[in-house]
Parts: structure tokens; sequence; C-alpha cells
């Protein structure tokens, strides 16, 4: 039976992105042996390096004075790096979820912390409005989607200060303006490669305005100065995510994917609200993430939710289990994923209304 | 042409690792998707994660009291993690080539750095000994096999303070005794996996003694509590080790590796020392890397460096350049490197003598 990934993260990748991948285990780049056991010095490696690179710019349209690197360590490493880069005296974040809480966490180690807004009261089920961005903040945090919640920003946000994003999640899945961006980062493992790789998008003059010393590693111009190869990177999630890119580029870019992300989350969302036996956990239709889609079971049918978990999994539906802070269920609808697994889902979701008539 | 895979690493990994990684790739534990796109908290790869962990302890006869982590990052980001964990007031290191060199460097930012003995003097070409360490450091880093400069420590150290070991490039290629040490580290692409993943061994009593605070995913309390999990941990060069992890339990664990890989280093070294163009980089026999044997070009015969590499390139001879620090020649007959490709090298090398007589 076909299997549908929904899962959150690691999550589905393009077929195209598996299959390459699997050739170039079996043979990388003509060389004779498999991409797990070549030099990452080697110039057919470089070349992936310098083609993700490329692409990367090409399909985000950054501008000049901006720098790619690929990082070992994933997002949560971003946490730390990021006010230890960054953060002279204050700085200020919004608190959208488990992610920005856990970077809070690490940037109160530097200095100051100004949580300008927060949806903590409400489990993270909308995105704050209206807060205030301390001009004299060395940079603004946010968390562009929120996984686990499923919210998502999906506007490019005005701000005085420089502006720092944790795209882990919805990089990728529309066009963004990077000119309004110091600093993107996420972990790969959702719209990009599998895990073990995250990619930093950082503005270069950005750098060098704290007094700290960092160590090497941390420090993102070891890492920009060295074209991501200071030490050994990830190899492997370097090359799918290449191969992620190209698909993307054949698939129409980043426009073309914000139109298909439209249609697929806006099938899933009008299915939720149709039918009777499911609501969706975040009010706010402008709050709601495209990327991962989260209900519950509706008032009177709570006793259903188990029997549906394992009536979509009969289904082939995997990784609809939500998180444990909301319950319920999670579609995670990332790029890779068809609009005909939405749709499978959907039928799912009726033929379970139907014997419950 | 079969190739031979002399490269540093990332390097040769076992055939049997390959295509299990291949296959999973196709098809994860029977899930219907493939290794790329799955949950690193899905039971099956949780089972993977428990698996490796397994066979660490046994594979290395880990004593209790320790705990074996899986990281990303690379052996570089230990480089600070050591110090950020352990260093109070003084740690002691011994300067052994260039890795120990840039441990030193970041060791320094924490607190007074003891360099207890160096080779720099003679370009790394020996083991230094009999340098005193002193009682009061919080612990004493080594870099057991110098991949750069072909120099290994073949023995367990007695240390009066903790021993902390970057076994980066032999790790699993004879038997350790773990109670010598305690932390031992390093990144998995030589010995164990493709690039992406970094093992740490550590005994749990050696942590919570330093003051400072320290960043969440830099501690490595943070990891043994959560078992590797704390973040999404690299999936696919987890699974890949656990393959290696096998394929050498079946070879008959590190004692027999040991005694092949001497067999193998014994082989070219002694054609190395017997044919008249080449001639050792390491003049102490008891210092010689069974993992990375540098050569150069005899007295006289200087001009055919880059005609034996070419040479050697047309025999499927891969990645035998030698690192610019040492020039001339570098072959690494890591674990998986089969006997028959150190005896193909042996015979280019007798073939190329020949041609030259």
């Amino acid at each position: 039976m076909k299997k549908h990934n929904f899962y959150a993260g690691p999550s589905i990748l393009p077929d195209y992105t598996i299959e390459n991948t699997i050739e170039a285990l079996k043979d990388f780049a003509g060389m004779g042996l498999s991409l797990l056991e070549i030099s990452h010095r080697s110039k057919q490696f470089v070349a992936v390096v310098d083609e993700a690179v490329a692409l990367f710019k090409e399909l985000l349209q950054i501008p000049e004075g901006y720098s790619v690197i690929f990082l070992g360590g994933g997002a949560s490493l971003q946490f730390c790096m990021i006010p230890y880069n960054l953060l002279g005296k204050k700085a200020a974040y919004l608190n959208t979820g488990e992610w920005a809480t856990k970077a809070i966490k690490e940037a109160k180690m530097f200095g100051e912390v100004s949580v300008v807004g927060s949806s903590e009261d409400k489990n993270f089920n909308y995105i704050p409005r209206g807060y205030e961005i301390p001009a004299d903040a060395d940079y603004f945090h946010i968390t562009t989607n929120n996984t686990i919640y499923g919210t998502e920003i999906l506007e490019d946000l005005d701000s005085p200060v420089p502006l720092v994003a944790d795209m882990s999640s919805d990089i990728f899945s529309r066009p963004i303006d990077i000119s309004k961006y110091a600093i993107i980062y996420g972990g790969a493992q959702k719209n990009l490669a599998p895990a073990g790789v995250t990619f930093v998008i950082i503005k270069n003059d950005i750098l060098g305005k704290v007094e700290r010393s960092i160590p090497t590693m941390l420090k993102y111009s070891t890492h920009i100065s060295k074209e991501s190869m200071f030490n050994t990177p990830p190899v492997l999630p370097i090359f799918a995510a290449l191969q992620t890119l190209k698909w993307l580029k054949n698939m129409g870019g980043v426009a073309e994917m914000e139109k298909i992300n439209i249609r697929k989350a806006s099938l899933l969302y009008d299915e939720i609200e149709r039918n009777s036996l499911f609501k969706a956990t975040i009010p706010a239709k402008e709050d709601r993430s495209r990327m991962n889609v989260c209900f519950v079971m509706n008032e009177g049918f709570e006793q259903f939710e188990k029997e549906f978990n394992d009536f979509a999994t009969e289904h082939g539906m995997i990784g609809l289990k939500g998180h444990r802070s909301v319950g319920g269920f999670r579609a995670s609808l990332y790029n890779a994923m068809p609009y005909e697994s939405v749709e499978a889902l959907v039928a799912v979701m009726q033929k379970f209304e139907n014997l419950k008539k």
C-alpha cells in the first residue's frame, strides 16, 4: 500500500532527492566510490557545495552582501550561536512556541533578553501582533513557523533592528524578501534534506560587533571564510539538499511552490472545517501554518481520537499523531508532499465521518 | 577498473555498510519510507540508536559508569565542548599535530593550558615521551592518531588526572582499556560512518565540576540525559555507524581488527623501507601510525613525485596525495581497507620502481 508521509521532521523528501542520493551512494560523480566514502575536499564534492550555495542564492533571490553556509549541530546549536555572535547588550525575541522558548533560554546566558510578545497564554495558538521592538536591541528573533503548534508568520516583518529568523520548517515554502533579514537559519530536515545539516543565510556586515571571544566553531566568520569547509561538513545531507534545490527549480521555484502549498493547506483546513468530527486548533485563519496543520477531535467526539489514528494508519497515513503539547493530529504538508496525499488524507477523514454518522 | 580508496577521511567504509544503507534509503525497516525521511522518534530509529550504543559498549568493553552519545558538529566542536564542560582552572595538552594544536587553541579561551609535550620542533614526526602531567590539571588531552603527520599513540597512557582522547581516526582499530580514559571522542568519518556524526564516550562522574553556565547544546549532560535525542540527531550517519559496528563484530571485533591492521601497515611500511624510491616520514617505527602511512620520494627521486601520483591514480589508487604540511603521499589504511588493496598499492610502487631502474 502507498504510504503517505505526514511526519513533522525529519520528513518527506522528493523522490528525485531520494533516487539521486541512492545513485550517488552506489557511485558518486563517476568516481567509482560511494558518496559515503569520498573526501569532502575532492573537487567533485566541492562542486556540490558551490552549486548548492548558488541555487540557494538563485531560488531565494539573495542579494549581494549575504553568505550561505552549511553547518552541523542542528538549529538548536544556532540558539546559542546567534547570541554568541550578535548579542552585545540586549536582544528582542518573539515567543511563539517551544523552539522560540528554547532560543530565548540560550540568549539569556549572553545578555538581556526582552520578550516583546508571547502567545504562551493560549498554548501558542496565535501569532502575537502589535508589540514594540526596542530600538536599542542588537537584533529581533522570530520563529516563522511553529511546527508543534501549527502557527506561521506568513509575511516578512518590518523590524527597526536586525531581524533574525528560524525558518527550519518553512524555508523555501514561499518567496521571502531576504533584504529584510540579517540572519535566516534552519535545520534542513523539513523542506530540504535529511537530518544532519543546518543552513545559515547571513548578512556579512552584521558580524564582528560583539566584544567577547567566541570559540572557533561557533563563530560564523570561521565558516563563511572557509566556505563551509573549516572542518568536515555533513557530506551526504548537503548532497541531498542540492538534489532538493534542483527539484525545486524544476518545479518552478518558490513562487510556484507557494501556490501549491496554499492549495494543499486549503484543501485540508476546509475539510477540517466541514467535517463534523474535527476542529482546527488555531482559531485565526491568518495564523494557520501551511506546513503543519494541527487538528483535534471536535466536542463530543474526543473518544474517537485513538480510533481515527489507527484508521488513518491502516489507510497508509504515517506520522499523523500530534505533538504531546497539543494532542490530536498534525499533518505536515512540506514542499515534497504531493497534493494527492492530502486528497488521500481528506478521503480517509470523510470515510471515518461516514462510519460514525 | 577497481578503485582503491586511500582517502584520509571521509574515507573507505565496508561494503556491508554501504549496501545496507542503500537498502535503507529504498525502504527503512519495512516502513515503506526512505531512511532519509523518517522521524528520529519513530520506534524503528530509536532502536537503531539503542543498538549502536549497545554495540559500542560491547565491542570496546566499556565499563559501567560510562555513556555513549552521538552528536553533530564534528570533532572540532568537541575542541570547545571539552574545556567548556571540564576546564575549571587548568588543563594539560600534548601537542602532536594540527588537530591537537586546534584543540589547545580552543581550551585557552576557558582557562590555563599547560602544553606538557610537543613534537612541533620536528614537524610533528614523533610522539613526545617523558613529559610530566601536572597533578593539579583538570584533565590531560591527547590526540591518539595524527592523521596528517602519520604518528600514533598505540598504548593506553597512564595519567594522574582524567585522560581525554581524540580518537577520530583510530577508534575501533585496536582494543582500548576504556577505564583509563574520562572521555574518548571522535568524528565518525574514518572507521565508523560517513561524515556528520561525532561519538563521545564519557565517564559520567567527570561532569558537573565546573562553575560556568554552559549553553544547552554544548553541555554533555543534555545529550546524556536525552540519549542523543535532545534535538534531531544525524539520522543517516548513525544508521550507517550501526552497520559498521555489526560488520566489525562479524569480523571478530577490535582484537581481530588490530591483527589485520598490523599486517596491512607492516606490508606497506616494509615496502617503503625496501623500495629505493620512497622513504617513510616518521623515523621511529614505534611512533608510526597504522591508520595513515606517510611517505615521500627518497633523496634523488624527488622529481618523480607528481609522476608517481599520476601513475598510482591510473592504477585505481585514490586519495594518495599527502597533506600539504608533509607533502608526498599518505595511504590511509582504515579498518574497512582490504589487505588486497594494500597489496595492490605495493605492486604499483614496485612497478614504478622497475620503470625508473
